[in-house]
């Protein structure tokens, strides 16, 4: 094992259920073990959220990632960064923005001077960022342009047993079928494929690959995208040598035998892609980006205004995302897992 | 309880795997509670079909329904309907398509005669029927065709603990956006509610209905059917008293938490409503058909050539098939369950 370096945690939108969370996750860190991590947070809201909670967190406000490991058994580190205002559950403030934003700033540098070993970020309010001046489709396309140029970003969520990646993100269903198109598909799956070997330790990584059709199209008769777009992309990665196989009908490619011939299915759209892994594991999955210089994971939902506050919120999808994220740092670090 | 009548099985493909997974549900009609039916189909190839199999399954061959109940608990009662060439497993024969249409034909005879108490139909192979005359799109549109002037049959695939209906079927995906209108979302959610209470003894049925787009558009962000058609369909069935929600993030509404929230999920289209249910019940999801004047029920899969005639599918989807189809017309007919 080389030297342990800690995971940065962002604080995300402070109105919602990032504090709690992370406070949770710090408390499970034995019996689950977790990794290692600090929190970029202003830990004046933190120490007011655990004494309202009543939960026993001791916190430790730390100045740099370095001061981290070394406390983190006992006490919580606290990587300090103020807010602006005090943050109100449910509630969030155009004016804690800038912090929000400088939590993901903080985060990259350290991943990117040695300091981290991976990226975990809570969820963000994206609307009261945009208000604020953001202009990102969200975190992972922020972290692709601070990655510098050129970086492709690919989503991928991860449970217990399955891994999805969807091609086409952040759009409508009828924009994904129009997106749809061979370039598109080649890079998802390669980057898929690189990240398997690099960072989930698979020598020879199996994809598959779904329709976009009812029962993939049914040779033409329902559709014609798998025999015009998705065939020949196929056919191009089988002659790279790459282990790829579909386009499959969604419906009979995640029950529990199908889902032990793949190591990644590359869906076409959102909800092919999502519907199965929070149907399976609504609390687990965890948020992967595949295609950035350093590892970024993050908890598999978003800030929960409803519930935030009362501390009843899950940590299972941030705790996961932790674990993920030390286990993918360490084998692109190139330690031996086990 | 009122007269027992049997339930009629239609032989489907002959080529495939509807003769061994009756032959199979005949031996677990006392362990898994079969009610009783009868086969419509050819005995000459039943009785080679167990032989080579070495099922200890005693044929009876019989002439009207009426003489099915008696035998039912020593032998399996097979309604005499030959074939004209004897099947090959996985090659379906063209000479071979009358007898499977007749079967069909005979069933509704059957029930609306009342001989039989209701229909489940073993797949069929729709190309080899097309190729010999039929023009239909598959088992649910004949049925309706047959059922008289104005049917507007809906498909519904049911397991322990979800039922879903897709409102676009039989159609690319892209297509399936493009007919989605709030006629069709109401007549679908009505035809669904009407069946929860008639063949499914739910007084108040509740139901969530998806939006098309990720996160159900997020307001507008991505995608505007949610905004124009869906939350308008929804809207006016609640004037109309109807206990209706949504339109509801699809991959949100199929963990084990949320399915506890309604008795139906009205989905947009076809992936959406089979990728939970084949995910979470592979083997034992059932197709019913809601909308006719009698109760048909189906396995929710193909003829599976690739397997027909080793004995080894899966009869459990064929057994639910079965059980539903006995439940839905014992209610129908006004018994009570338990």
């Amino acid at each position: 094992m080389k030297e342990l370096r800690p995971l940065a945690l962002t604080m995300g939108e402070p109105a919602g259920i990032g504090g709690e969370i992370a406070l949770k996750a710090w408390l499970e860190r034995d019996t689950k073990h977790v990794p290692p991590f600090y929190l970029i947070h202003d830990p004046k809201h933190l120490e007011a959220l655990k004494d309202r909670l009543g939960w026993p967190v001791p916190l430790k406000p730390i100045a740099t990632p370095e001061q981290a490991i070394d406390v983190f058994s006992s006490t919580l580190p606290v990587l300090v960064h103020p807010l602006l205002r005090q943050p109100i559950p449910g509630s969030p403030q155009e004016e804690n923005a800038e912090s929000v934003i400088g939590a993901i700033n903080l985060a990259v540098d350290h991943v990117q001077n040695g300091s981290a070993d991976a990226i975990v970020t809570n969820p963000i309010h994206k609307k009261v960022l945009i208000d604020a001046g953001f202009h990102h489709v969200g975190h992972t396309d922020y972290l692709a342009e601070l990655a510098g140029n050129g970086t492709r970003a690919v989503m991928m969520l991860a449970c217990p047993g399955l891994r999805v990646v969807p091609v086409c993100v952040h759009m409508s269903l009828r924009e994904s079928i129009e997106a749809l198109n061979i370039d598109k598909i080649i890079d998802t799956t390669r980057a898929t494929v690189f990240a398997l070997k690099s960072d989930f330790g698979i020598k020879k990584p199996h994809i598959a690959l779904t329709g976009v059709n009812p029962h993939a199209g049914e040779d033409g008769a329902m559709g014609c995208e798998e025999i015009d777009i998705i065939r020949p992309a196929i056919e191009q990665m089988k002659k790279e040598g790459l282990s790829v196989r579909g386009p499959e009908p969604a419906d009979t490619l995640f029950h529990e035998r199908a889902r032990s011939g793949y190591d990644a299915a590359i869906c076409m759209y959102h909800d092919q892609a999502l519907i199965p892994i929070k149907t399976l594991d609504f609390h687990g999955a965890v948020n992967i980006t595949l295609g950035l210089p350093f590892v970024r994971t993050s908890p598999d939902h978003g800030t929960a205004f409803e519930i935030s506050g009362t501390g009843v919120a899950n940590a299972d999808s941030l705790i996961g995302a932790l674990k993920a994220a030390g286990a993918m740092a360490r084998r692109r670090r190139g330690d031996n897992l086990h």
